[in-house]
C-alpha cells in the first residue's frame, strides 16, 4: 500500500495520513473519531526511507502501527513538525522506544540511544500522550504548562501558540520560563510495586545519582502528571522509556512495564518530554 | 607511565591521581596549587581500559590531558563519582566533547552521541568549570544552585551536601526543587558575533524548535551563568558542545568556538549541566 493523501481505516481507529499537507478543514470533515479531532493540528511527522530526507516519504498526523503497511522497508530520516511522538523498534508499538520531539533527525543515530545492540529499526510510531500544552493567562502573562484536565479548546490553544511564538521573536531577549515544571511530576521507587525509598521529581535530572538517588536502578515508577523519558545511562543516553500519565494510568510497577523490550531496571537519568 | 598512587607534575600544574582512594587529608597536605585545593573532594572519575569496568583502571581527581601518558591505549568504561567532567576525543582537550555527569558508563555508547562518524576515542578529560553547587539556607530551607561568586567553603559545602543527601532519603517523598534554575543563563543568537534575533534561556530544552527557535542552527552563544551542553539533534543527541561561563568568558562568537571539532552550527537542543 503506497503513501497517498486520504484516510485509512485500521484496527482500533482511523488513521489519517497523506503524502502532502492539505487544508486542515477538509480533513476535519472526514474525521470519525474524537481522538482524531484532538490530535489534528497538534501532531505532524514526516518520515523518509533514506538518510538526509531522501527517497520515499510520507507524512502522518496520527499514529502508524506499521510503516511497512505503507510500503516502506525502513525509516532512515524523520522531521517532526509538531510533536512529541514516540517511535518503536517493531510494529504495533513494540520493542525499543525513541522519543521524537520537534526537529530534524537526518539519520537513525539522531534518535537511537541504545547500546546493547545497534538497532536501526523504527517501524511504528504514535503521538506521546499527556504532553499537551495549555496556555494560562490568569497569572499575569502567557504561561505554558502541561496538564490534561484544564485544557482550553484546540482553537484557543492554536491561537495562543501562534501569538506566543510570534512574541518570542518580536521581543528580543525574552526569559523563557514558559513551561510550568510543577505540572510534570513523577515518583521513583527503590523497590517493585511502589515500595521502598521514593523520590518525587518535577524537573529534569541528567544524573539521578548526582541528585541523590542511591543507586543506578529504579524498580517502579508512578507518573502523576505529564510525560517523561527515563534513560539507562546518565546524560540521557542508552535505552529510552517513555512514561506517560495516560498509559497504564501512569503506573509502572516493574521494569518490564517500562517498555516491551526492557530487560534491566537500570535508569540513570530522567527528563520531562517537551511539547 | 603506569597508574599508581601519588602526584604527578605536568605542564601548567600538578595532577593528583591515584589507583586507590586514600584519605582526603593526607592528600591535601601534599597539594601545591590552589586549583587542586578547590577541586579536591569535588571531582572524582575512574576510567577502565575495557568495557564493563574491566581491565586496567585509574582514578583521577583532576584533569588528564592525555590518558596515553598513563599507559592506557584507550578508555572503554567510566564511573563518575563526583562531577561533572567533560571528556574529549583527542589529547589536550581536542576534538569531540562528551559530558560526563555522576553515574556509570559501561561502554562508549553511554557517553558518545556523535553520528557523523563513530569515534570510540576518549583520550583526555577535565572537570567542567562553572557548574559548582552551592547551598543557600537563607531562604527558608536548603537550596542548591549554581554560582561561582557566592560559594561557601569547601568544608561547609561537603557538610551540607552530606546533610542534604541524607535528608533526601530520610524524608520519604521529597520535592526536589533543589537546583535554582535561574542561576544558569544562556543567550542564543541567530547570527555570528551575537547579532540577530536572540533568545535567553534558563531551563533545559530538548527541542529548541518546539520552544520557538525558528531554525535548526545557532550562530553564536553567550553563557551568562553556569555550564550548558548544546546538542546537534533534538533530545540531546548528536555532537555535544560543553559551554562554560568560565571558558572564553562564556562568549562563543562563531560555531567553531563551540569546540575544536565543530564543523556545523546545527544545534537543536540545549540543557544545563548537572552537578
Amino acid at each position: 500500500m503506497g503513501c497517498a493523501a486520504g484516510w485509512l481505516g485500521a484496527d482500533g481507529g482511523h488513521l489519517p495520513w497523506s503524502d502532502t499537507w492539505g487544508s486542515a478543514s477538509s480533513r476535519a470533515t472526514r474525521m470519525t473519531s474524537s481522538e482524531a479531532m484532538d490530535t489534528l493540528g497538534q501532531y505532524k511527522i514526516t518520515v523518509w526511507e533514506e538518510e538526509n530526507f531522501q527517497g520515499k516519504r510520507c507524512e502522518f498526523l496520527m499514529e502508524c502501527p506499521s510503516i511497512m503497511e505503507r510500503g516502506f522497508r525502513k525509516i532512515r530520516s524523520i522531521k517532526v513538525e509538531s510533536g512529541p511522538w514516540v517511535g518503536f523498534e517493531y510494529p504495533e508499538y513494540q520493542g525499543q522506544q525513541f522519543i521524537l520531539e520537534k526537529g530534524d533527525y537526518p539519520r537513525w543515530e539522531a534518535w537511537s540511544g541504545n547500546s546493547g545492540y545497534r538497532t536501526e529499526h523504527l517501524l511504528s510510531f504514535r503521538p506521546v500522550k499527556c504532553a499537551v500544552s495549555y496556555w494560562d493567562t490568569t497569572e499575569g502573562g502567557v504561561r505554558a504548562g502541561r496538564a490534561s484536565s484544564r485544557q482550553p479548546s484546540m482553537e484557543a490553544m492554536r491561537d495562543r501558540l501562534k501569538d506566543d511564538l510570534h512574541g518570542a521573536w518580536d521581543g528580543g531577549v525574552r526569559y523563557t520560563q514558559r513551561y510550568n515544571h510543577n505540572d510534570s511530576k513523577v515518583i521513583l521507587y527503590e523497590a517493585e510495586n511502589f515500595q521502598g525509598h521514593k523520590f518525587e521529581l518535577s524537573d529534569d535530572y541528567p544524573s539521578l545519582q548526582a541528585m541523590g538517588w542511591g543507586n543506578k536502578e529504579v524498580a517502579s515508577i508512578k507518573v502523576n502528571a505529564g510525560a517523561w523519558v527515563a534513560y539507562q545511562y546518565p546524560g540521557y543516553r542508552g535505552y529510552q522509556y517513555v512514561l506517560e500519565r495516560d498509559r497504564q494510568n501512569g503506573e509502572f510497577k516493574k521494569y518490564n512495564e517500562y517498555s516491551s523490550q526492557a530487560h534491566t531496571n537500570q535508569i540513570q537519568s530522567i527528563r520531562r518530554v517537551q511539547h
